[in-house]
């Protein structure tokens, strides 16, 4: 029961230059589901990721991190679903490079330029040899306009694809960014990846990319809590083909700023849809922190608000239980926060005003907003100028129902 | 739904010489209701505490630590249930102050010899003229044998009462030690305070006295998570009345190592009974963490586990999903954690082994093990000797449940 989300329109999704997709079907765990996905990239085309900090990281995840330090040109990512080769040691790692090595040959190009991911359960074998049998399907379907279709090949609990588009005019021609999410929305046990590919034809120098695909992900893959579990296979992705716009290297320039902020826009969309597909979600909560020392104390806030079980079933249960918010902020590890500062707004209301309950509060206010399925949570700590924002779920009655009777 | 828990025996609670109990009926949220307890300490008694590190702590938080602060000898406890007085400001400082003055007044002592404890609804104004009309009845009533109805008397949501009491010999004399506390089950959204009070009849010098609460608190009521929120209100107050065996001024001492253990171990009891009496708990998990480099990254990856959504999930639905509890030790905060020589095991079924699944693990074996009520889940770090034991319940469907319906 995804809020207010629906599936794209494949129209809306424009081809990026330079960039075809593929999909095919290993039956790794359903025959015929389409499960693995490659994107290939043409030549001039420049790649920059992010990572989990799981030190259980998977097997594909030290293999990007490996290739990409390598320096050398990445020529194709390839995607599976249905396995997470995480918690797999010497043995996944040896699976991993042997799909890489198949799809380097298919394409003529070097291992180290291929990119491997995979989603799905934890502490299994990876069966390598089924996706291998998949490549050349996946190869010989290699296409521009397959966004749509590769956003539901790397879907596994979502119950919906997550895909966004924008063009944007840039030094005079046009440049397309278009990108595609899978959600960590916990459904199905052991399933809490999530993936992120976003690709432009835009000419942005390597030396930007990798600062681009961080300040995107911090603030919004980044930003986004469904259960507070960190999974080991988490990685986004951000392509420039180079194929439209001008040449881009300078941070300070408009057309980075520009393509910065769209990038990042983009990025927040996938990474909202996938909050708002979580695991049973009933309501979308942005917790908007303010007046914080630095950034980072304003995000462990958000965080802390956006991971308590106690505020999220009462966000279900529509239920303004505010003391628990008002507790979440003083958890959060400011160890010099003077509460008897702090402010806090459900929306339009404000319930506490310098760490207590305003006297102007009343709970049929709070009760309104708290029907609401999109919430605004907003903190004002009054101790600086920096701000954050976090996305995140209530917790539902469901999302326990579903974990515990998946096998049943 | 307890986990192998059940009330005390009044029988087994050994009164300790210099401590009375006395409670009494304010009717904060219920008429009748016992609802208000008052400990009374003859002369020579010493105390220390420990509480709540939320920087959104209740105004009777601060005020236990400004008056153990002031160094002047403690008199009396005053406990009230129904109302946390927290999220209340300056108001709810004068209303807590209310509270000790009246008692003191009763009592004929300092307002600083008055350590006040609040547990129930944050945000709400305390209602210091029903409990100080209340405090004649409870101060009537004060009794040494009165443990059991005082442990009744602290309780909010929990559905048992939590007590424990042991003699041993020590130095050619018998010292009693006797608490009871009450849990932060969270079955009643905005209850979630912690409340532990152990007191001895020892000789144990001031200067020791401090070191031993922390010592007890950090194995036990620091050793316990529900669901991982810090409640604003939790306080853990050890009480040495100094009217039995030796004088113990040493901490090499044996005497003082003897005592140590056993308030400890009593300590230990109680923390247990507040996570088998966890809201809908149907498991208690024992995560026993052992080969760290220190207690403290131990702690860590005991809590990760123990705190984790869906490793709690994982366990009410009795499926062995390991991988999470591998991807919960991965997100523990170790940085230069080597997760290839880490091995865990489910009681005596080895699941990995070098950071991956054993060859020999069958899910069966798992499986068998997640059906028991009582879990041992052992993680070796095999990076040094420290060693860490967390105690934690599964996240059940009734979690969310009775979160979710308790105003309906």
């Amino acid at each position: 029961m995804p809020v207010s989300l629906t599936a794209p329109d494949p129209a809306s999704l424009h081809p990026v230059a330079g960039v075809t997709l593929g999909i095919a079907s290993a039956g790794i765990k359903r025959p015929g589901r389409k499960d693995v996905l490659v994107m290939r990239l043409d030549d001039g085309a420049q790649v920059a990721g992010v990572f989990t900090l799981n030190r259980f990281c998977a097997a594909p995840v030290h293999l990007c991190r490996e290739h990409l330090a390598s320096g050398k040109p990445v020529r194709a990512l390839v995607v599976n679903t249905g396995n997470a080769n995480a918690g797999t040691g010497l043995d996944g790692r040896h699976r991993a490079l042997e799909v890489c090595d198949t799809l380097a040959g298919l394409l003529d190009c070097q291992r180290q330029a291929v990119l491997p991911f995979s989603t799905g359960v934890i502490l299994e074998p990876l069966p390598a040899d089924k996706i291998c049998s998949a490549l050349p399907e996946a190869v010989a379907a290699l296409a521009p306009a397959n966004w749509a279709e590769a956003a539901e090949a790397i879907m596994t609990t979502d119950t919906l694809p997550k895909a966004a588009s924008v063009q944007l005019p840039l030094g005079g021609d046009t440049i397309t960014i278009t990108g595609i999410a899978k959600g960590a929305g916990m459904i199905h046990p052991n399933m809490a990846t999530m993936l992120g590919y976003i690709a432009t034809d835009a000419r942005v120098a390597p030396s930007l990319l990798q600062d681009l695909v961080r300040y995107a992900a911090d603030r919004s893959f980044n930003s986004i809590t469904i259960d507070g579990d960190t999974s080991t296979n988490d990685s986004f992705i951000l392509i420039a083909s180079h194929r439209a716009g001008p040449q881009i290297d300078n941070a300070d320039s408009a057309d980075y700023l520009a393509l910065r902020d769209a990038v990042t826009a983009l990025a927040q969309q996938l990474a909202q849809a996938i909050v708002r597909d979580g695991e049973g979600a009933t309501k979308f909560m942005t917790i908007q922190v303010e007046g914080g020392r630095d950034h980072q104390e304003c995000k462990a806030v958000g965080y802390a608000i956006g991971r308590s079980p106690l505020v999220k079933t009462a966000f279900f249960a529509s239920d303004p239980n505010l003391g628990r918010i008002l507790a979440a902020i003083g958890y959060a590890g400011i160890s010099d926060l003077d509460v008897d500062q702090v402010d806090l707004y459900l929306d339009d209301v404000l319930v506490a005003h310098q760490g207590g309950r305003h006297p102007d509060y009343r709970e049929e206010d709070g009760q309104r907003v708290m029907r609401e399925p999109e919430i605004l949570v907003r903190v004002m700590l009054n101790r600086g100028d920096a701000t954050a924002t976090v996305w995140s779920c209530d917790f539902s009655y469901d999302y326990v129902k579903i974990n515990a009777d998946y096998r049943s």
